[in-house]
């Protein structure tokens, strides 16, 4: 089967052929339907410091077959495998957990403190066929498309930045960065009650899709973001809340001056070098919230975002806007340097 | 000016000439621009049994000015107010809380120890103009009309419910009673993260007006509800949320079956005699939580109705469906017994 | 080995000897040194309605071992157990769950749509040896006793019902039944921040107890309980919190009028029939929180309890009133009716 | 009467001789029966960097009465005052509050956004007699002292950490610093559910107090606290808890590497730099949860800590260490520098 991998610690990718994996005893086999690049698989192409550090921390071995955001159909399962069957179609959790730890034992597996990573810790799902414990699978709705699907994992994250946002209804939210987990957060929000959100780039692409969705789109090199988030929200002395997703170190130079006394943070996106933050200006005398979130609440996330996407209180079709075929890996990777929102392999493509 | 009055302990309502009253230190007065007819205020046109039980708890005084859901302009505002101005658009809160006992110091000021019923305890605002302390009034967005503002009041009934529902996004909620009340509720759960709601009533009119609004319409005197429920929610054992805005004892009678394990019920309208509940299966074994609502939390229910009002998440103008000069209040009141959503008092219409 | 066995639909219990069970490969067996007597085992001793309805509930299989609430030592482990060891001190949790239910993937297996209940469903622990799967096994700390692990489970209830109160520092409670069950909410609310606990019995040995363990006792039989609740909490309309461990339906005809406004009731007791309760009044106008608790959060309820009982917060010494061997189960059974906490069984004691 | 006032820019306190005050229509006259000195009069004492903003920042007029903690009788109330008598025993909240902002009027009026501070933008308690408005009078209920009164100010800071540190029963608390608000923190989180907290200090004195009520006292500057956390922690990944009350930068190097996976921090005092913070390992891997305090929740966090105080659930005397009349203030505020607990004003010892 066709397989894109990662040979070594290098940048690039390959599109090979190696033999479809058989699932053992408590794992399950599934064509793959589509599977959609994350930052994670960026830092992999280009093998960046974050790709050399994620890897050593998930004990990567070489080659490996790379992704891990995916939707597809059972087509054979393990000895041991309860309550999934053959033609089941499945989205997979990228955290594989241990179940033991006082972690798992208590809400918090997506922290599990012997985390494996789907496609770092073992192969991914950039194939025909991908093999997973039964234990990372989500059953998919039948009205669900296996594209939207295949978001389910990054939507999970946009999801559980919501959770940590203390949201009320009419609330009005900022956030940091159109990508697309932004996206998600914004569309997520405004499902769940915002009275509006604010959506700042600095990319007049992503700026105009917010605004498609239902955001005020700021272009914050053009415009005064602070002059917006006073326009609406003079009352309360800044926004309710604030979602950071771009983990440009400027972005926190400001931040804080947004939000309202006793306003909640969320931070999604990862720095790459420490932050600088005010302790008693940003955080105390403000009466601060600031809530990290690492990988999505195994299942309160996965099934909160199901239920929106089956009752289609977000549109994911205005996130994918390129679709690949496993054979052009290479100019899949290149597209995301040059403006995209999720990128997807669809293996029927190759056929 | 005109007012609408009570005039002694039996049914009927008169619409007659007093003089405009004026504020008190603390109070302001207001030109009254739209004004509804709540549950109450129907109680006290029949003079029912709720209505004496209520108007005696409340120290009634004969004759009195009926009314307390409205929106207005202030017109003078007395000596010692401070934060309203004339010309300022304004909504009052019902519950007159003393600011100094245990519940107004923690929060909970709409369940005051010493508490007022504004159009009960005082006079109330079915009349030209109407006086109230400040400390009840909410001032509204200049995007929002009188007519939604008269409605801030019975909407902050529906959020309350909402807020103490533990929704999440993607749940499915089963709200009983597609009345004003149960309107608002859908609309609020279905704009603040609701998957589906699932709306039922034994009147075709209302079930079709909550298919308008966008939930899953179920006349329960035609229709298996337990089918319904089912067909939504069997993964889970039933629904996530219920809402019981009916008061009908009949409801109680299958409302738990309905409820998944560890779900949650908020009850809003009252049943006039006691329910029988099965705490063993309904509540223990389910691991059920049963909340009150009583009136709406000041302030933050208004800020969270406003905040969606104002956004246009929610539609008021679906929930009124007649308007009246205060002039014709027999025929008002006799319209709410022959099928109607909220019915308004414009006093404009009186000139 | 020795084991409490039930042969049949009938009143008694036997004490026989039975062959020592061995594991399944999901399964550890253990060397049990302590076993407590639970209410539902009191119900199986005389058979009664409620034992016939829960026996069917969990398709009981006779004859079986009886017992669910024990610690033991670890001497055998199946194949495919990972995370325990033989010599592992470790208690087991009665409710058997699916772990792949709506419930058992968000948080609350506790109440799986799948539950087989440990000495129901399956054999259980009154015998020198018992086996249980590893997915039900609980660690104990070192510095934990035998005795005390056999009161993990039931002390889980009693953490859960605190966990759902929504108890704050200072807070006033009120405890009805002073039996194992509410000794154990009362010291864990007063180890938890409760300011006071009003602990209320008609028996003037349990109320002598619970005054021991630093709660206000009250029997209700012969002191006005009305009063005693008026003078601690006169300023706030009652008390915050009420946990009902009776289930006596005399008890819900005055337990609202005890409650503030805007308080939080936990039920854990089980009335044998429904309850009539006055939702306009109890409910709506008081906007209380009624919460139902079943079984024990798995595993935050645990690790909170033992967190308690390892730094000697809580002193469950004062709950066991009653050592027996096996062999003298038919007296360990008559002496639950004649005044006790909890009675253990120690197989040791049978050698 | 005697008062202890700040005269202008410059270090130093003066004991003087100044007229009683009359209260005005809003406001209250007591007599001080015990003053405490906190941070904030340290810095107005050494007239500092921080001296020069805080009073800035509050519109400080020179000169001004020093003093914001403190209880007393009242001994005349102004012509609009109600709820409160002469002979009350009261406590001062220090966060004036507007009353009508966005903050004040959902729940945070302690973040009021026309804040004024008591002691600061008028003058304080540091005098035999003082008033302040009616609006930030507490009632001290019968059984509390004066001295013990005096702490409800400092002792809410502590209240408000822990109400934000979604401590749950059985938890490991870490707190950073054994001063007064450090111990206050402590006893409150041992009276509230904590299994164990482990207190840390560079100062052997402070320490040792907290050895005294209960902590693992820890002297960071001679152990090893990584060892000490992992000796209690191991299984868990750290601790559940932080609460970081010494406000020094080099407490931040470290802090987060004690604490567990989606545990949670809590600061209190007031970095003088900004603090870098990892936010990729720290705040978002960690999935961890920031939150500032700034003075108390009014008035929850007055009833809570009340509450413990009240029933004796902590233990204000070991916290209180030295006691002076008003006349020998500069004896008093160097004796801050000497090590202690809290220092009070009596003015009786004046007399």
């Amino acid at each position: 089967m066709k397989a894109i991998i990662k040979s070594g610690r290098k940048p690039g990718v390959e599109c090979v052929e190696i033999p479809r994996p058989a699932p053992k005893a408590d794992e399950v086999l599934i064509e793959v339907k589509a599977t959609a690049i994350c930052g994670t698989d960026i830092h992999y192409w280009k093998w960046n410091d974050s790709a050399e550090a994620f890897a050593n921390q998930y004990n990567v071995q070489f080659p490996f077959v790379l992704g891990h955001e995916c939707a597809g159909i059972v087509t054979e399962i393990g000895a041991e495998v309860e309550g999934i069957a053959v033609g089941d179609h499945v989205a997979f959790e990228t955290h594989i957990y241990c179940g033991r730890c006082y972690q798992c034992r208590t809400g918090n597996a997506h922290n599990c403190q012997n985390l494996a990573i789907y496609g770092t810790s073992c192969d991914g799902c950039f194939a025909e066929y991908a093999t997973a414990p039964a234990s990372v699978c989500f059953k998919l709705p039948d009205t669900v498309s296996f594209e939207e699907g295949a978001l389910y994992e990054p939507g999970g994250v946009a999801m559980h930045a919501v959770q940590r946002a203390d949201l009320r209804p009419g609330d009005t939210v900022l956030v940091f960065g159109c990508g697309a987990i932004g996206q998600m957060v914004t569309q997520i929000m405004l499902a769940s009650g915002a009275g509006r959100v604010i959506a700042v780039d600095i990319d007049d692409y992503k700026v105009g899709m917010a605004r498609e969705y239902g955001a005020i789109g700021v272009n914050s090199a053009k415009e005064d973001l602070g002059e917006v988030v006073k326009r609406y929200t003079a009352e309360r002395g800044g926004v309710d809340v604030i979602v950071e997703v771009t983990g440009a170190p400027s972005v926190y130079e400001t931040l804080f001056d947004y939000l309202r006394p006793e306003g909640h943070v969320v931070t999604v996106a990862h720095p790459g070098k420490p932050i600088p933050i005010n302790v008693t200006r940003s955080i105390n005398t403000k009466g601060a919230t600031l809530r990290g979130v690492f990988g999505r609440r195994i299942w309160d996330t996965w099934y909160a975002f199901s239920g929106l996407v089956e009752n289609k209180k977000i549109d994911l079709s205005k996130v994918i806007t390129h679709r690949f075929p496993l054979s052009m890996c290479t100019e899949a990777f290149e597209q995301t340097g040059k403006g995209a929102g999720k990128i997807l392999f669809i293996p029927e493509l190759d056929k």
